[in-house]
């Protein structure tokens, strides 16, 4: 590629602080790209930042097709919803048959379904490409997750190869699948990364209000936690948070941080997703609820005057309740991979997506927001495992979670009776105790919804399904045993509405 | 009415069980109705069970709609989804302006919302109507939640009234609100009913696989619960079930029925719903994901072996256990029943259905499957203080939650220490616990964000977003509080995207 091109290699419309860091990251690459937005200031933004640079701005949409390219690939980073449609409407009269759209934004996968079916029926090859780093990893090294035409993203793999963060030499960058897949996986990444934020949280209460440890002792122990098995991105920033002074102040600016916390969405596309799915995903789930439970800041502090005061550990082992804390934590976060994964697992086969996990856990351990030193332990069960049918089936995730749900237990144990909660880390723990459950006791379910509703249930080696007339009539339905004692099963002829 | 007319009062199109049971249920009480149904056998079922009752079966569907009173009330209980639509389609060039229209199914509520437009844009009324009972209580008397026109809803309250349930001499119906305001209170009935019966099944397994009680055991437990202040639709026929044997055998037949639990979706549209609210609504949530797990048998079979052996509560005083689930079990119908009212009042106020919770709670006491003892309290609550933002607020309710959740805690602790699965307990607990806290530890969450993701924060006593370059650049994360102390807050002045 020339120094002085008359055609930039790469396009990228929206200059925020995602599209402008993504596309100054590629030109410190050496390639020569170019950038739209109809805001002039963000073109001067662009001009300083990227002095020097082989990057141009435009603010006139023709010109900056014109000066890209052919095959052309142009990636959009603006805000989901409508105004990708907008982009796309204003964008693809302009365009040549064969050019690619790429969609780096947080759109919603079925979003991503329809205009992927829309634009290959044009003739365009149109990628929904889940980018996590925030404007840290957009400028310096994301994780990416395309999804779309497998063969046109070859024309694009040499750019994003190129400004993708590295681990171990390798880029955090794969083609993930066809279709909105991308677009999936990396709302499934948000998913777990909304839980692990909530443990964190949890952690933070336990720390400060069930042993009363000050900030700069949670300070040392979020070091201490990044320095062995839970080293990781969300650790590392939040032992940062910590030691973070409010500007003129001799207190930390997190003190001063309401505590409503708010989203923008994915997490609970995750969640409900994860419910069409049939797939549970507990601590997903809880973390979505305790971000909404934040918003109703009055109710919480009417609440507390009612049924205060606030809980601690009391006169718990310090020392004892930190290191099954660090197992609690670790073996919480372990359950929060494995949902998402087993999640991923189940959409791969739901959506055709064939995702390899193996190849997504090695993207996801540099650049993202949920880059882990665990990441690797994953990397490893699907590449040796790649039909494994849940993470926690692999012989050393086992033992990782064996030695470490003790603690979670003993600790868990200790909060429930003070009155502390720990919703994030009570439904992981739930999950996994679960989870190890032969039998269930969910027959019973079966037996209520035959009784009241005729659903039907199923017989442990018997074919087909069955109805009982649980109770003879309204007036007797409490002598039943005599009365059906004897009688045969009734076999259920209608057509049973399927489960969906 | 004449016992011989020539008009009916009342049609119902699908004769199935509950078609079926509703209008012999009208025909006791003397309205002259008429069915339809393609398939000839049910008008012959029709015409077996409504033998000497005012009620004819029609399988050609213009006699059938000549044979009502105009304007007609013609209620379609039919499987949701398209069928309604198609029904629909084929009535409506039948009928005249000013006729109703009632689907007493389980639609979608959005569905109901889409038809309701739509039929009343060409004249029509149309209502959705939530129907709870059970074939059961379509045939005795249902609780019926009818939302849509209110001044049509006066031509068809007779004939509900008559049929409802009755507690204390009033009838177990009302009129709900406009548009699909009834399907959606029945929708969330059905996800407090998705709770309940979690409940249940842990209550089960605590006491089959914690205590090691026998099926007789367990049996006399129910009935006792059932006497007291546990009294409830759901508990009564728990403990029928623990009686039932099975067919030629000499044990129980919930022991042969499979415990994967199977759903028709209303649950989990309550949990998808609750997530676009923005309402917590833990265990409702976890019901629905305990559901999902449950059809995962041979993934559990596979973690029992590995995780396995299946735990107990050892050597725990049986009696204090017993006497801690009760109130366990009692705290978490509350919490249910309050997660569930308090996602009504939400709705309430975004789709503009003016729900009266009183009411609610009232026509909730009998005919449908969550009616209990306790939708006592909960009328009263509501009716004492229409405005209450919060069942929990209730002086009552608060002095009923504070001694059960001194059990309820005990209990768990234990359930936690041993490895017992009690995902709803804990769910329902977990909420009560953060609910209850004025400070949570969100302001963690709202830095890593900003951190991360500069998604802005917000300060307390200040107006306003604020955004923190929190790590100076990329290769000095570690050493901000030199950088920044005595640096001014920077104010956010882009718009922040809503919280939507």
């Amino acid at each position: 590629m020339s120094e002085t091109p008359t055609k930039y290699a790469f396009g990228m419309i929206g200059l925020g602080t995602m599209g402008r860091n993504l596309l100054l990251n590629m030109a410190d690459h050496n390639f020569a790209v170019a950038g739209y937005d109809k805001d002039a200031s963000k073109i001067d933004l662009l001009g300083k930042e990227g002095q020097g640079k082989p990057v141009e701005g435009f603010t006139n949409l023709s010109d900056f097709i014109a000066s890209l390219e052919t095959p052309r690939a142009i990636m959009m980073l603006v805000p989901a919803g409508k105004i990708v449609d907008s982009v796309i409407d204003e964008l693809t009269p302009l365009l040549d048959k064969g050019d690619m759209i790429i969609d780096g934004g947080n759109s919603y996968f079925l979003d991503t379904t329809r205009r992927d079916a829309e634009l290959e029926a044009k003739g365009f090859h149109f990628f929904g490409m889940g980018i996590s780093g925030g404007e840290e990893g957009a400028r310096f090294g994301p994780s990416m997750m395309p999804g779309g035409d497998k063969e046109a993203y070859q024309k694009m793999k040499p750019v994003l190869e190129a400004v993708a963060a590295k681990v171990d030499g390798e880029p955090c960058v794969t083609y993930i699948g066809p279709g909105a897949s991308g677009h999936f996986v990396k709302m499934v990444h948000n998913g777990i990364e909304y839980g692990i934020m909530q443990l964190l949280a949890e952690t933070y209460d336990i720390l400060k209000n069930g042993l009363g440890m000050d900030n700069q002792a949670i300070q040392q122990l979020f070091t201490k936690w990044n320095e062995g098995r839970l080293q990781s991105f969300l650790v590392d920033i939040t032992k940062d948070i910590f030691a973070f002074i409010a500007p003129n102040t001799d207190h930390l600016l997190l003190d001063d941080i309401k505590d409503e916390a708010r989203a923008k969405g994915t997490g609970k596309w995750t969640s409900q997703v994860a419910m069409d799915l049939q797939t549970p995903l507990g601590t997903v789930d809880t973390a979505v609820s305790m971000r909404d439970m934040s918003k109703y800041k009055a109710l919480r502090v009417q609440m507390e005057g009612l049924y205060g005061p606030r809980p601690n550990l009391g006169s718990a082992n310090k020392e004892q309740v930190l290191e099954q804390l660090e197992q609690a934590f670790y073996f919480s976060m372990i359950i929060s991979y494995a949902q998402g994964m087993h999640m991923l697992a189940n959409a791969s086969v739901e959506y055709k997506y064939e995702l390899n996990l193996a190849e997504i856990a090695k993207i996801w351990r540099g650049g993202c927001i949920i880059r882990s030193k665990f990441l690797n332990d994953i990397y490893n069960a699907f590449k040796h495992q790649p039909d494994l049918a849940h993470l926690l089936l692999d012989a050393e995730v086992q033992k990782q979670i064996q030695e470490s749900v003790v603690g979670t237990r003993a600790l868990l144990a200790q909060t429930v009776a003070a009155g502390l909660a720990t919703p994030a880390y009570a439904a992981s723990l739930s999950y996994f105790e679960a989870l190890r459950t032969g039998r269930m006791p969910s027959n019973l379910i079966q037996a209520q919804r035959d009784y009241f509703g005729a659903h039907t249930y199923e017989l442990i080696g018997h074919e087909g399904v069955f109805h009982t007339q649980w109770a003879p009539d309204h007036e007797d339905a409490a002598n039943k045993q005599d009365t059906h004692e004897g009688e045969g099963y009734v076999k259920h002829e209608e057509p049973v509405i399927p489960n969906k």
